[in-house]
């Protein structure tokens, strides 16, 4: 029997000048994807090039973390960006970063919208199809790391990019297997506990109980930890060491 | 005896979102290389990304426009960013257009500084290694376009950096080949015939007249249009006619 | 019998930094009315004091274009912002604009939002209450001027501010009142005559003639005026003088 | 024997959007005078309607702390804005302000520019003027605080505003009174006792002991607190506490 794998990803580089937000070197020595912000939600030049240097010398994985352009509601607000700027935009982020990942001896390996972008890109055809337009005209036939059964799966494998999808450990979901949105009543799973059993559930059995009481198939190649919040580190390094004591190999998706 | 040759720049690309400035598909038609706005002075992704299109349908060169971070200053104020920050600045906005140069099948084939910052180049050592810092994180040894005798030229060469001296028919000279400060009278020619004048005898004998009434060595590869006065493409064109009149060459440097 | 009365308002200030747009100063001579940017779609400080001094030259009124925080788009796309967010974002752009109005010895006198933020404070209650929230943070009980029948409207009312209702000469209307969206074809009145035409029935005779061929009623006490096309300010003039010819005084709301 | 009298200020709501910086809410239970970011290095409207409100329960001065419009920089990257732009921008930044100060039944009560434009105010007069230009364009004659014998305080002084002296307990002094540059050695004083101690020796004798062993005259009516490292509440409530032991009233200036 093959042992599973699992890679874990986490937002990282999300300061902006004088601001910091993410622990982005202790992440680092955690995660296996290191999704950078570059720079429309966060993200300046200066720590886009450090993140990438730190993620190259410990063999992390670069993805470009692709935003709406929008510092001052750090990418959380919907908008209603037109096709063909959505797309030019994601380019941009991507060839941005692209030169700090080559700069260090890496690249990008991935892409994965950001906050609102992300949300949207779940239901929204056209923005769907704008992120995977983006990321074509950006070459190099990158993997999009996504929620499975998402617009933006569907529209990336019609066009014949690599889907790769994503679970969270730490949020609560629907019978359907989607997410509880963020506005309802125990949407997120702040038990530390709680989070890591359910990582090791997810990873080793494809499955995570929804708050409906059934068991539901996550399929995910790869779980998302969140670094933004206190004790997020810790929570990352007890979550992995969890994963490989199950037997879990926990390292990048191919 | 060999023809000369000579390169015709102008900045492109220079409107944001709403905002235009320049007529950028004309003067594609005339110049062999468009210096393309990244995003920090000006410059959208869809402006970009159209503006490369264009260029490499006519045979365009594309280079980078670095700038400063200063949309609502357009670049020409000059500021005190620390050499790290400017390095990663610079790095990022050719990262940027490096994306869409080669998804229209081109590339960003050399960098020059805009405004303010290229004003600082000349004389602050610097700054003009933070520049070149930044051309050499984006790999790829690309030449740095500029003034002949700038600090900027100066440390690109020791950096092993191809350079391209370039000069301004529609700006004053003094005796030692410098420009005369916008700040002072007759710092811009503004009788069309007379830029039409010094482009060909810049091209064809590399001397200039200054204000002192000195022939003054030019010493230039291209030659800088200007692209955002009423009129600009007309006196592009005249300018193009002239010198293809005088024997002279109009091609993109090597 | 009473003479009509129309106000004539134009968006006006709507450069940023290097990039102009509208005719300010020419346009400040046809209405009664400017809506000026804030800075948040457009309008920098130095612009926005000007327009300021060269309406109250002109006796003409100040208003607040409040806008969605937006240069990239213009502030024409919609946004998910939270509701306290934008209010105080509206009320930083009328204190903004204030410094300016009351330096010229004038006043903010009004408040309009601008592009989608309009569109969406028809239908949108909750953004709607965000706007009338941040028009009360400001003080001094601004009127609002927008489409009659929004929820814009109604909650402004409902919150004790005046309301001004303004039609849209070079817009189509439907059977219902409602402007044709622009995404539909026919939606703008491109032909001057008949903008100029519809401006007059409008103002004597309080409708327009529907897309459908009905009569609608549009109840407006102001005028809009487009100030970013070819040739709106020579509209504009005949605008004006179309209605002064029929016996309507152009004047200000009170 | 009067006792003497001292205003304790300190840069507060230096965050924007998702980040945060400084400690507001703990803060304005310690200083008498809050310098309020009004949103072009730091501070988001959210933000300045929140501090406003805190400071003024608590009886807190509100102060504009106005900046170069820098956001990827905090504000701390010497710009060569021209003075026109400078005196608007400052204007603009009050005026936003305002708003936020009165809606909470308060006042902007005095100015105090921040980071590069602070220094640069003490030495360069043009933009000494420009800060006083925007101070006066933004009426009610606001008093200036700032560093005595600064180009900004004699420009203020001449234009009749009132001048206000503050001086810095964690920094260290030359023999002529002004500070050792932050680029110098030991240019910071970082020993929270000695903070303390100086901080009483300025409030009660006036003077300071220079890095040459001197005691220098430092004629402050307010003493600067920094907010924005770890422990920076604590020890302002040490400052503070120390201050009122040794008879010093902590209170506003007038």
């Amino acid at each position: 029997m093959e042992s599973r794998k699992i890679d874990l990803n986490a937002d990282l580089g999300e300061g902006f000048g004088r601001w910091h937000l993410t622990e982005d070197e202790a992440l680092l020595s955690v995660v296996t994807s290191a999704n950078v912000a570059c720079g429309f939600h966060a993200g300046d030049a200066v720590t886009m090039r450090a993140v990438c240097a730190w993620a190259a010398e410990r063999g992390v994985r670069i993805g470009a973390q692709v935003s709406y352009r929008d510092l001052a509601g750090f990418g959380r607000r919907s908008m209603d960006v037109p096709a063909d700027e959505l797309a030019a935009e994601v380019a941009y982020q991507i060839g941005a970063l692209r030169v700090f990942a080559e700069a260090a001896g890496s690249r990008v390996a991935y892409v994965k919208p950001h906050g609102a972008l992300y949300n949207r890109a779940v239901h929204d055809d056209e923005q769907a199809g704008a992120v995977v337009s983006g990321v074509l005209l950006a070459g190099g036939g990158l993997p999009v790391l996504g929620l499975p059964g998402s617009r933006l799966h569907a529209r990336a494998a019609e066009a014949g990019l690599p889907v790769v999808a994503e679970a969270f450990a730490d949020r609560a979901y629907t019978a359907r297997g989607t997410l509880v949105p963020r506005t309802e009543e125990g949407a997120v799973v702040s038990d530390g506990a709680a989070v890591v059993e359910r990582a090791v559930t997810m990873a080793t059995s494809g499955v995570v109980t929804a708050v409906s009481g059934e068991q539901v198939d996550v399929r995910a190649r790869s779980l998302c930890l969140h670094g933004d919040t206190a004790g997020a580190v810790e929570l990352a390094r007890t979550v992995r060491e969890a994963l490989e004591s199950a037997g879990v190999r926990v390292e990048p998706f191919a």
